[in-house]
């Protein structure tokens, strides 16, 4: 039989092993700078790809990632399951029933945000379409018919990310935007297996371009109806009489391999049948949360950043990079979706504030962009000029829509402890022994982060306490005050094992410290991270294993793994 | 760029699909059999290859899993990474310091349960290697190393299961037992890393034999002193520094595939790097519970399946089955862990009884003699006849140990609620109004099952709920009696929308009814059923759920997805 002799089992597991390193290391430095994962798992991809790797260590990039052989076959093999999989995961966010619940303002913003930039990218790219990187290697049709779709397409993981993060996923807003988005995306993919099966390049055997398409429509029409029906009360079955969670885990990852490998033989990409399960499996009751969360952890840990930073060594991106056609087609895309949503959210009532805000989150093709991008080269529809500008394309719009909708609806993220904590603002052993000792040792903490005075912070704090004190019960204890010239809250946290009185209702001393100041006019994040607190350490082992932690990091990585 | 071709691909999902599919569905079968689900994801292999399927239908044999090829590769590819990722998860089990918690007796029982059979096995392959199947295809000396390592590994995800089923995990029997597979599987793995190295079949650059046991016995040694110092304190930083449980995830996958790919550019297999790193992440507190699932899950339920179900793919276990050398091998597996274990457990002064269940679970091989075979066999130290002799010894080890353990300590599983319902002892909707109405009608349901009459079991009871009303408050009620002439517990559940007075201490009338009759000389059952069904329907969420579930199904999936 065929198999990988050793040395190429060794560079197997090295390249899998460096791609998802590097992905992940990457992807942490996004998040950190407020971008999506990502963005840092692709950049990692075009590092290690011949764009910057082939270029200074070319005989490296040959070894870890051989254009030839089984080596090349067997990464491709798993960026294609990887990727088969994310949609699967995609998929299974989209909640149908929302398109349904939203009504008209969903549809009308789904259609008019679909119709309008398809419409815009078809006719910029069918009359210019020197200007779209028309390249030869298709029919104009076809190329016209590419360019509309991936102008039109969304990226809803994306999108929900970012409505998460502002706490408007469960907002009416938030739904019509979601509605709107997975609307797009089912046309999108619909739209794109027409194409692919117009094109031909992925049929199996020879079946006519009309059967294709019209296999295609009714496997997604069946899936989404009774498909959707079957897996319910299959799902039901399986949860009963296997073993839990793992027997609905393996049901769920089969159905997904095995419409992957049905669409593949329809003749439209694997990815597509991954996806239309997903959708099928969504808003089953039946998927619990902890299956849903063991899938979507592996799948979002393992194999996306295996299949994003995979992207980048498709193509160099510095030799096919054309300035001219990335900035016509980011226009292009702006332009089509700022207008489509636009309209759809004005005609079904929305301020314009709002209306914006929508357009903004719509704006973004991230993933799913690149991933039809990434389809199209390798099927042959377009180019590598025009899938490094695609790429890009779609990086600097994920890039750009949750800043931008940060600054419309001027909304910000919940205050969390995690985040607002550093080493140097926790004070691993507290020295004070009094309230007031307490007091002005954090005192001087905040204010070197702040700027502010530790004497006026202390005088602001003390008179607060004076009001009324602030121990919590359980060893917990919250001194605060807003003090003007702030722009955002400052905190410190210090931990006493042998307690500071802070006058709590059950009489215990405090041993975690948390003090806080906060701007003047801004109290919500005060009382988030408050909140925040006592969630974490009303739970006696929490209490036991922050006395316990020996440094920040194992502190952090308590509240951490609390979220 | 080498790659799949849609057909290719097609056959790629379609092969990964049905391969986990049927696996995890014999593995289920398995399970009802009591068996190790193992067990069933092997026969679906054998079922699925050459012996089977390309007995009766060898085209379709050859379209889903051609000997040659691109899908071969791929395939190989994918199930070289699955056992990996099975062998790091085996390895994070592994709790190195329980060895040196049981300290003297886990020690004696280790070197006695690997010495014994391990000399047994090389004096019987070196005095008579025609008894074990020795075939040319390597030297002699290598053969009895060989023999000599297979039947003295033993199987610690198997034995640690078992224990688990049987309640002993955290005894002292328990820990002895498994620090002794523990010490046994290390030497075990050590021994066939020397052999490997011996016979340079795995070796990707001419690195002396000599130069790859040195390396390997350093990077075993490392790992668990030095690497395990060093991964607890990554651990900690990763925990703290990226999201969660995801980073820790990826981490620990991605050290894994490095391991991996380290161990086999030494000359030893892949898996032995990935469960010596697995080792060294084991006993991290920092490894949270839920890290810890999502890994375990995912490997169980996607990986180990498609792995296992792979080996039946390897050979023709009817053309290569060999009576004679299986009778011999499982003897001599048997008789030397039987000898060497009851010698270790004795000198370490445990009863009789105690020794010999202990020798009773060491003596399964399972999946890693079946690991060890199917590297021999890839790496050409064995031959097909060999192979398929040590598959099937170590499937009948596996399926031996744990009815022989329960038969030895008579113990058994704990009784919990998913396992004693079934759809015939489930009545939706009761008719009765009262509580003799519904003793009356749960007696009926009872009945049927147990033999027993239905008027005789009402008047137990009646008798028992007269001296003491059995309603638990909070909607539940758990109305019981000992009865003679039984051999097990009976019960019968039964919901009442309307709610049945059971004189509860909050006044509550009951609508979730568990009737219960169980022998006259055993109590805990009864208890235990109790103790879970109180556990389950204390939570107001699935106590109204449980009302609205539909059908059985969907009842026995709530209290299934509460465990």
């Amino acid at each position: 039989m065929s198999r990988l002799n050793p040395h190429e089992v060794f560079v197997m597991f090295l390249a899998l092993g460096v791609l998802i390193a590097s992905a992940r290391a990457l992807g942490e430095v996004a998040r950190r700078l407020n971008q999506p994962s990502v963005v840092g798992e692709i950049l990692a991809g075009i590092l290690l790809g011949p764009t910057v790797l082939g270029y200074f260590a070319p005989d490296w990039l040959m070894f870890l990632f051989p254009p030839e052989g089984p080596n090349a076959i067997v990464l491709h093999g798993f960026t294609t399951v990887a990727i088969a999989l994310f949609l699967l995961v995609a998929g299974v966010e989209v909640d149908l029933s929302s398109i349904w619940k939203q009504g008209r303002s969903a549809v009308t913003v789904g259609i008019a945000g679909v119709l309008v930039p398809f419409g815009f990218g078809f006719g910029l790219a069918w009359l210019f379409p020197q200007w779209t990187g028309y390249a030869s290697v298709t029919t104009p049709l076809i190329h016209a018919l590419f360019i509309a779709t991936a102008l039109s397409i969304s990226a809803l993981p994306v999108i929900a990310k970012i409505l998460m993060d502002m706490n408007l996923f469960r907002t009416d807003m938030g739904m019509i935007i979601i509605a709107g988005a997975v609307f797009g995306d089912l046309t999108g993919w619909i739209l794109f297996a027409v194409i692919l099966g117009m094109t031909g390049a992925t049929a199996t055997h020879t079946m006519g371009v009309v059967a294709t398409i019209v296999l295609t429509l009714a496997f997604a029409g069946g899936m989404i109806t009774l498909g959707r029906w079957l897996i319910h009360h299959l799902l039901i079955r399986v949860q009963a009489h296997t073993m839990w969670p793992g027997g609905v885990l393996a049901f769920v990852l089969t159905l997904g391999l095995l419409g992957a490998a049905l669409t593949e033989w329809i003749g439209v990409h694997a990815i597509f049948g991954a996806f239309l399960v997903g959708v099928a499996i969504g808003d089953s009751p039946q998927m619990r949360a902890q299956t849903r969360m063991v899938i979507e952890q592996f799948v979002a840990f393992f194999f996306a950043p295996l299949f994003f930073a995979s992207i980048g060594l498709q193509a160099n991106f510095s030799r096919h990079f054309d300035l001219m056609l990335i900035l016509t087609l980011l226009t292009a895309s702006c332009a089509g979706k700022l207008a489509g949503c636009s309209l759809g959210t004005r005609l079904s009532g929305m301020s314009w504030r709002e209306s914006l805000a929508v357009s903004a989150g719509m704006v973004t093709q991230g993933t799913m962009g690149i991933i039809l991008g990434l389809l199209a080269l390798r099927l042959g529809v377009i180019d590598n000029r025009l899938f490094v500008a695609l790429v890009v394309v779609c990086l600097v719009t994920t890039m750009m829509s949750g800043p931008l909708m940060h600054r419309i609806l001027k909304r910000r993220k919940t205050a969390c402890l995690a985040d607002v904590l550093s080493a140097r603002n926790f004070v691993h052993r507290l020295q004070a022994n009094t309230r007031e000792e307490a007091i002005a040792e954090l005192s001087q903490v905040i204010s070197q982060a702040s700027g502010l005075k530790a004497s006026a912070i202390e005088q602001a704090v003390q008179a607060r306490e004076r009001i009324m004190a602030t121990g919590l019960g359980k060893g917990i204890a919250v001194p605060h005050a807003r003090m003007e010239g702030l722009t955002r809250p400052f905190v410190g946290l210090g931990i006493s094992i042998d307690g500071i009185d802070f006058d709590a209702p059950d009489g215990r001393p405090a041993q975690i410290i948390l003090m806080m100041v906060s701007p003047d006019d801004d109290e919500t994040a005060q009382l988030e991270l408050i909140a925040d607190a006592a969630r974490i350490f009303r739970k006696p082992e929490n209490r036991k294993n922050a006395l316990q932690a020996k440094n920040f990091a194992e502190f952090l990585s308590l509240i951490k793994s609390e979220r």
